[in-house]
């Protein structure tokens, strides 16, 4: 797996927000080996570490050929994440094109301490 | 009435969001005999259960060829889904085309106990 | 004036939202004697009577050809519409077209008893 | 019927378009008796009258309670706008709202002679 | 199947358009057996028939449970709405929502003679 | 000055929400004399007052050849607003073109006593 | 009236063509003495003069405070236009705000001889 | 490769347009590695053989894992789509997703006969 | 570095929301030398001074040709302006445009004392 | 001036249209110094060679400091991209952020000889 690299974060005692939205997002559905394409929504309050753009994508690449679920993916994706740059709050939301006429959205968030921005 | 399926919760000890939206859902109005359409939108938070997505399609399907209000439907819905996958958080919107130039939505929800994402 | 008939709230346990939008409503202006246009939108937590739509389109269609100001008209549309039907809560919003160049909103509401959906 | 005002085209030696937009006009069905809905376009290109804008919309007014068939009233309003102001070229759209689920649009027009701008 | 009435044209010699776009048409994969959605819009020329619209929304329902092609469909439609109503010319499009991630949507017309609005 | 006029609230036992948005204003940029445009939006509960709509509208239009900052106009159109209605809340914002490819937005507001539709 | 300033077209060989949109266009309406409000398009095709940018800002202005119909308001626009700048074609359009409800758009166009980009 | 499966045209002496687009378009830059994404928009006037859907989107995801320029892959799905169905008339659009802040579209088409619809 | 200026808040009294948004920063990406863009929202409770907008512009300019990570332009930013007017509370947002297929946004704010409009 | 790279086009026996969008052109004003923004479209018929992606976007780069005025640098950039590649057809448009509250929009085009797709 690509490695999540990450970078001091440059204002380590304020709380604010970053996002990346990432639309270019595509896996495989496990059950009809059929592509799958969707949105990957990143929103953190970073702590000491701030997640680096270009292995980020690299990392979300990684899917691509892979057979994951959309509940299990967004999770995922949250957890390697948090373990990466052990943020104070991290969510990540994927939003899937349609499969069989229905869209469907998957919310995970993760908190450190209650220090949100 | 087709059965809704459901898979074990990848992600049980988390509590996150889930949001399916079907825009072609149809049914047919019970005073005039005409086809109804709208869009049938749920947002659940599982527990241990997680909705299958085709015998959703399905499920939904069922009322094609039924005649029921709108404000009967979406409560109806609910009860099914909250049966099937007995979630923390259910909650189920019909926004529905307009009849007489009126467009109706109707919203209800289910709580098991307050865990929400 | 055209009765606002209503039907048995066919899940009055539970407290639901209801949500009807009429964009084809129309008066005349009490001063000019011009008609007026808008849309008006009324959402209601039905408590043991839901509103019949066809009912509501005619009682919409009563103001057609009668003289009322913007303030006026919605406050009487929500105290005509929670004596028809009694309900847990109830708003009317009515979205005006612009006239001489301004476009007007007014919204009102009616509790009963906090029980909201 | 209202009369449709003029006033001496400002430029008549040079053909150019003039467009009016009036999406307030309201009729009555005339099998159902209920109120229709809709936008009228209005495009010519005048000779030696401009159509006045304030009759304009007092004429379009007196449809307000009459049941007419769109194809009937787009043909009806060309042939009094062409009778009033002699255009070189007129054009007239309806947009109505839908009913029963179907929108419909009716577009007639007029030329005296092929000079159009 | 449900006849397509008729009525004469209001205003026969003129060549003018009219226009009826009808968003709930929806009809069964012949493959899948899966319902279908879809627009059907239609433009004509009257000669001295117009379609009547609510037989036309009828005539459209009857093939709410019949197993069609995209192709199919939309060149019988012109057909039959050709024969009804003999128009100077005619046009279908069908606008079907994605399958398999793919949109599709067919043209199909029909001239009698050219003398177009 | 232009009189801001009032007139009695019809409903003054209910706290209700009234909004006017005025997307025709314009005035003068106090340092480079060009003028300025705008929306200003207005959104009041009244107490006995309401606003009267021509006059508001006559009352945004002496501001159009006047040199006027924006964080002052909007103050300056709370406090006139307030001294005529004296509304229990009411809320100006103005929006306002970009000058040097920057956007401006100002908002200001004042309540008597929180009784907040 | 502001002089509208011109500059030597850097590339005259070549027919190519430029567009000037303006929508912070004021006048009053010689009628009612209100202001009006539009936008301004102009697109041409130079021949050995431009349309200096800020010129044309102050000659547009030079309406604000004037009581002008729109059909004529165009028309002299591109009068003025083409003196200043003697293109070999040059088309102007007015879009207004809507008065009394209806949308007006003005469109007028001079050619100097059939060399259009 | 995939095969493009074909089916009889149900309408052969009728010229009409069929249009497919699909938004799910990916293959990888021959350069970089990096995963493309775009939409392929197919039109065509069927002679005696259409597209059939299932196949075509299997097509199209051959490319999924293959490096190609943008210039190239959209001539090749036409030369393919044309050997396939041996149309009277097919065009291709490729529009593919920006590229250091670049969006390309390539559009190819091929004509067997000028009979179009 | 461009000097950001102030004027004396003409309502200090009161507090209130200004908000500036400029979607033509630019700045240029310290790993690859190549230009970033995007948009800067800046919104604020003044104390005793407002921000000038034509030095906040020109202050915006200074890193046109400065290399800087977004999480940290935007942080500095924030400290620039809380220093230039020490506001009762300030928001800083800069929404950068795809890189790599990601688009990013980041958002810091500062707070003096909790009195906020 | 960074050189504006090309490669064979790889289907030359059919004229096709390439189409390039560059959102992010950025360049000096010559009278005020102040940057200037806007999107410079490309579209062309490739004879033997075809514009490199990157290179096009280096060459423009190469405006970013320098002062051209809307109508000269779009004449440029053609005579530039046809010296490079010496195509079949080639249009080039710039549209630029509103400057005094107007936008500006200058398109130039080159054919070779009429062979276009």
């Amino acid at each position: 797996m690509a490695e999540i690299e990450t970078f001091p974060n440059p204002h380590p005692k304020r709380d604010y927000l970053i996002r990346h939205v990432a639309p270019e997002y595509s896996s495989v559905c496990p059950r009809t080996g059929q592509p799958d394409f969707g949105t990957i929504e990143i929103e953190y309050v970073a702590d000491r570490l701030c997640l680096e753009l270009k292995s980020l994508k690299l990392y979300l690449q990684t899917y691509r050929n892979e057979g994951v679920f959309y509940e299990d993916v967004v999770n995922r994706i949250l957890d390697d994440l948090v373990a990466a740059c052990k943020p104070r709050w991290l969510k990540v939301t994927g939003k899937f094109n349609p499969r069989g006429g229905i869209h469907s959205t998957v919310t995970a968030e993760h908190t450190k301490r209650r220090r949100r921005a």
